[in-house]
């Protein structure tokens, strides 16, 4: 079982109604365990917030630029996208840089992750295609990785093909593990998901918000997608996204990517940190979001007009159908 | 904090990747804990759950036969229902038999929460009002009891009200407690929610399903509550919820009510036992469902046909968007 801490607590008039449970690591750009909550070794897959990571090599082979790649087409293949028209548009253009269409990608189809894009969809009287599966834009990357170095594309979800391979060590170099030690699973999207401890992981997002300990091209490249992330957050989730409003109100300060079953990855660029937590229930909804801002609260990353912005993801008053107050969400961690 | 144990875990590949925390009491008609996971005294809100134990004063004083209301209305005021059409109907109709309308209903308001609902009221160009919160039946039973005890109906949510105060006693003694040993706070709906032990909500259930040891009216009060529910399941919940799909599957057998914030109450009537549950983390989906399921079956309250019935609820192999097999969701709890 997990080694996790209560995170956030529900109260209801006097007395406790929910707990949710996790954990924490927080690392700065060398690796050091700054703080944590719960156990900063925790293993378990970074599902979508491997996404910086899984791009990483496009950008630092020099692919990206021989693609001609706008930042905007970067922070959508980084992304866990809404499904709405400017992200399929966007990933439309990609594949047609690519000489590709839908029919590569091979990322399976849901509906549009946000409801009004769904259901203008249904209006429409069409039914979701693959473009519209939140990680179409990962997938399209993942192609242009393949075409680059004129690699097959009919087997890149393999994670025997090249580009996996590739990927897995890019990920194990940024992390301070040997690939060896990295064990992998099946994603929703087919593609290999990573399990690595929390620390780990945090290290890798230290070290994409800041970069500097590390030789060129890499450098250049993880400053590349972070940028690329922050100037075009609603490319990487989209409208009502935590991931979105969380990089919009951090304003070039703040590089965040969330995964399926409640993980999260976040960079703090002045702080020069790198953040991974875990949910232990997999709550992606107020458990997650309210975990997120106040971790943020706490290593100082939210100035007083940011954590306005986020407000509604702040744990506070429970307020029933009447607006009545009924209780109280509170944090239960301390990050020192 | 909740003194609760693993019971729902999924794994990817070949590791953990999801808990879901909590804890059930399963009582029997005596008040005798038959079996348990957790601590079966955790104390925290029935919510919903306690719906039937409001309705009974209505019926065991003889008021809802007063009023002529029949099985199918009783459900609804037993319900947290979905907003369909038929849900808000049925409760139109009680307060037209009250010489009442939507006024009087102080539950506030919220969509439908079958989304094919909340979207026709859309479309219609309509406003939800209070029949589509799922409480309403419930506030129609009890502006029921203030007419039939001709009580004022302006101040029906306040705990000191007279037919607050004889749901709290009647649930206290459904649950073999002292009604000042019951903890109060204010409800989803603004009335007065009860926060007792699991082990003593699991016997109020137990007597719902077997009141044959208790006095007349009660006995048969309990029992047209507990029939009223299983004939019109879809009445209790609606379309593609649990509560509604567990009574159906159980043919007669099952009577149960769900409440927010994972609480879950069961009464198995050939067995004459009674099962209270609460999920930590308040889930009310995939874990919640697994549990009760699990426990069901663990109890012998399902066959083969009901457990068929009740596969999209029951734990198993987890499917990504392509259908792949990419992990397995397992009950981690024994109610020995």
């Amino acid at each position: 079982m997990f080694n996790t801490v209560p995170l956030i607590q529900i109260t209801r008039g006097a007395r406790l109604e929910v707990v949710y449970r996790g954990a924490i690591a927080v690392v700065d750009a060398r690796g050091q365990l700054v703080a944590s909550a719960g156990n900063p070794n925790l293993t378990t897959f970074l599902r979508s917030s491997a996404k910086p990571f899984q791009l990483l090599p496009l950008v630092e082979s020099g692919a990206a630029d021989r693609f001609g790649f706008s930042d905007r087409e970067l922070a959508v293949m980084a992304a866990s996208h809404n499904g709405q028209e400017f992200h399929v548009q966007t990933v439309v253009d990609i594949l047609r840089r690519l000489g590709l269409d839908v029919n590569a990608l091979q990322c399976g189809i849901h509906p549009p992750a946000y409801p009004p894009a769904a259901r203008a969809l249904e209006d429409a009287g069409q039914s979701p295609n693959p473009l519209h599966n939140n990680c179409s834009g990962k997938h399209s990357g993942m192609l242009a990785q393949c075409l680059d170095r004129k690699l097959p594309i009919e087997s890149y979800l393999d994670p025997q093909h090249p580009i996996q391979v590739t990927i897995k060590q890019t990920l194990a170099e940024l992390a301070g593990l040997s690939p060896d030690s990295i064990e992998i699973a099946m994603d929703g999207c087919s593609v290999p998901t990573f399990a690595i401890p929390l620390a780990a992981s945090a290290l890798a997002f230290a070290r994409l918000a800041d970069p500097s300990r590390l030789s060129e091209p890499r450098r250049s490249a993880l400053e590349r997608i972070a940028s690329a992330m922050m100037a075009y957050p609603e490319m990487v989730a989209g409208t009502k996204r935590l991931d979105t409003d969380v990089m919009r109100a951090g304003k070039g300060r703040i590089v965040v990517k969330g995964g399926a079953e409640g993980y999260y990855g976040l960079g703090l660029l002045p702080q020069g940190l790198g953040v991974a937590l875990k949910m232990e229930d997999g709550d992606a909804g107020r458990g997650r979001n309210a975990v997120v801002v106040e971790a943020l609260r706490q290593l100082g990353a939210l100035d007083d007009q940011a954590l306005a912005a986020l407000s509604r993801y702040v744990a506070g008053p429970v307020k029933n159908h009447r607006g009545l107050v009924v209780g109280q969400m509170q944090p239960c961690f301390r990050l020192t």
